[in-house]
This record gives C-alpha cells, structure tokens and sequence, in this order.
C-alpha cells in the first residue's frame, strides 16, 4: 500500500477569494484536512475554505495547548510548543500512513513565518509533498492600502514586531522599505520605534486586509485601541 | 458616462494554477488586457493566462523601449522610461475614458517591485481601482524548493540582486534571512556577496519557480553558467 501525499496549503490573507485556483481544487480532493487553532477557537484558515471542503472530508484539528498565557520565552512554553508539534505531526502521518491526502490549511503563505512549516520539517522526509503557496497577509495589506511597497534598489525588509523596541528601531533606519508583522499588543513599542527611525509619517496601518471589515489608515493618527494579532504596518519604499 | 474600472493583477510565479480564483474572474469579464514586455518579446504574464480571457477581449501590449541595452542610471535611460510610463498610463486611460474596464498584469504581486506601480501612481486618483495580489516569485521558490523561509523573530531582507557587492555582503551579513531577487546576471556577485557575509553554504538558488522546467538546487555547487531573469537566491532562516 502506498502511503498518502502530505500538501501545505495556503489559504490566503483572508478573502476566499484569493485561494490560488490549485488551493481550491485540492481542497475539494483531499481525504483529510488538519487546521491550527486556539483551544476553543475555530482556525481562521479554517473559516477562509468553508464550503470548499468533500462531503466526507475528514477534519483534524490542531489545538496549540499554549498561545500568548505563557511568553515565549518560558522553558515551559517551549517544552508545551515542542511536545504539541510531534503529536500533531503523528496524527498527521496517521493519516499519511493509512493512504489518505492530508492537506494542512494555512494562513497566508505556508513557509512564511506558518505554524505549517513545523510539521513541514517533521513529515517532508518521508512522504511525498507539495507545497502551494498561498497570498501573504502582507500582499493582501498593500493591494488594500493601494500602496507600491517596493521598487527598483529598494531594500525591504520583514521585521516581526515581537523584536525589541531598540531592535526594530535600528533595523527600519538601515532600509528604504519595511512590513512589521505580528502587531497585535506589540503596537505601541512599533510605534515608538518608528518615531525614533524617523519613519511614522509614512507608516500605514491595517487591519484585517483583505476581509469584509479590513482598513489601513496612517499609523500616525491611528487612536491606542488595541490593535487585532491580524493587523500590520507598512513603510513604502516608494516615493 | 462613467468610466471604465482599472484593475492591477497579479499572475504569479508563472504555474497558471497558481492564480488566485478573483484574477481568473475578473479575467474573464474585463474588456481590456494590457501587457508589459521587451519590445519583439511575448509578456510572461499574457503567456500564463492564456486561454482564460474573454473571446473578444482587446489586448493593450506595452513595449518597453529599452530594458538592459542602456545603463538603467543613464540620463537617457530615466527619460525613455519615464515617457514610456507616462504614453502607457495615457494609452490605459483612453479606454478607461471609454468606459472599459482595464485589467493591467503583472508577474507575481503588482505592488511588489512591479512595473504595474507605474501605471498606479499616474492612475488611481482619477479612475476606480483595485488591485488584486498574486503569489510572489520568492513564495514560489520557497515553495518548490520546500525550504521554511522564515519564522518567530528572524528578520527577513528582500534585496534586488542589482545592489552594489559591498552592500549586498554587509546587509545579508545582518539578517536571520534573505531573498535576492532581480539575479539574471548579477549572479557572479551575489555568489562572491554572499561567500563575504558566511551565507553562501545555506544559499539556494532557484530557477523559474513553479514552472514546468523549474529547478532548484544549493548555490555553493551551481556552475557558472548564465542565470535566466527568473532566477532568485534564498538563504533559509529556519535552521
């Protein structure tokens, strides 16, 4: 018997109509269909291909044991993380194991800072598998704000917005185009540091791009409410 | 009247099944598709939706009047461009003017270091606009290379393989992560940048992602052999 083929799927920023046309049609062939979660959350990847899905497809949810109650930091976090990515990726090869197509749904693109890519590295080895990337929620943020990110020489570079103020203060002075990811509680530390690199007045905020109640307006006069983790800033190269 | 709506799409990395299901759609209600390409060239964006427009479409190829042949910090190069930029956006117009709908296309992503950007800034104030992202040329290299680009706090720098050697060594020598797009003929630099900054074992480099004669293989034992334009080097975060 020969085992199941494993496909990293993304999903997208989060309009379900940005799945490449591949996502969709495997996403109506696969058995199985793993998805990562909150304990007690519904997968947003999950959300983006309702009704895309067989009859009888079969559903496998992820559940991270452990989001933001632990920093990442703690021993404890790390050991809780490690021990949740080797059981999902044995349920996953369960899957594999017993000939079934496991597709696993991700958010955005599937290597690009995914939760996919842990699995990826466990399971790409030893059964066959195909990546389809998906669109970034930084390409679904600038087609939003209808703002060129990057041009000709431009250097753009990706920052998390996890790193340290300093950090991610010294890092935006040193380029001509930048995407801080990851915004969500981290926002007024990015905004400190774009005001210390001199880059706030061209800093674009945006929320849920992409979906029915998205918006991007200039960082500089957003208010302090708190900020969704599906938010990011954009600094455009372009001038 | 009113006037036609402009469209900026991206096709992707250049696997048809790598567009999104809105580009497909929208491909085959507009009235007008415009095209970049080298003037007695076909546009690599045309050649990938072949077949997914409507029968009686009218097509609106734009022949830049000069890519490699001039130094593109010629005097002369800058004007011939920016001409062209200006007859391109008025050429688009026309039709807007007359009430069709445009769909401009764009390799990959059209906010991403596309010539689309162009028609962009001269356009989007006056006419209704939208843009619709596509899969990057660099989400498809890590794809099919099946190589996680990056993850948690690693910083990720795009760099055009037109930069300077020093620049290229010193700014890849301060990230977690790095693609080099725009290779082509730089890649004899980029190789020895890359050598300079201790990146060179980890480099990928990859050629026509996603296409059906795509490759990828480790830059440290590729020949030296001319690179096609479709060609980009990733140097993997995750370790």
């Amino acid at each position: 018997m020969t085992t199941g083929r494993l496909y990293g799927i993304g999903t997208g920023p989060g309009d379900p109509e940005l799945l490449t046309l591949k996502a969709a049609r495997l996403l109506g062939e696969v058995a199985v269909v793993a998805h990562f979660a909150k304990r007690g959350n519904v997968s947003n990847a999950r959300a983006v291909i309702a009704g895309m899905l067989r009859q009888d497809v079969i559903e496998l949810p992820l559940h991270y044991p452990v989001t933001t109650e632990l920093d990442r930091h703690d021993p404890d976090y790390k050991v809780q993380i490690a021990g949740f990515y080797e059981a999902a990726a044995a349920s996953v090869a369960a899957h594999l194991d017993a000939g079934r197509d496991v597709a696993v749904l991700s958010e955005g693109d599937p290597l690009f800072y995914g939760s996919y890519m842990h699995l990826h590295v466990r399971l790409s080895q030893r059964y066959p598998t195909e990546v389809v990337p998906g669109i970034t929620s930084m390409s679904g943020a600038w087609s939003l704000a209808g703002t060129p990110i990057a041009q000709g020489d431009d250097v753009l570079a990706i920052l998390p917005g996890t790193l340290p103020e300093e950090e991610l203060a010294r890092r935006l002075a040193g380029v001509e185009a930048a995407v801080i990811m990851k915004v969500g509680r981290n926002l007024p530390r990015i905004r400190r540091a774009l005001a210390t690199a001199g880059r706030l007045p061209r800093a674009i905020y945006v929320e849920r791009a992409t979906c029915a109640n998205a918006c991007a307006e200039p960082l500089a006069t957003r208010d302090e409410r708190p900020a969704p983790y599906f938010s990011l800033v954009l600094v455009p190269g372009w001038q």
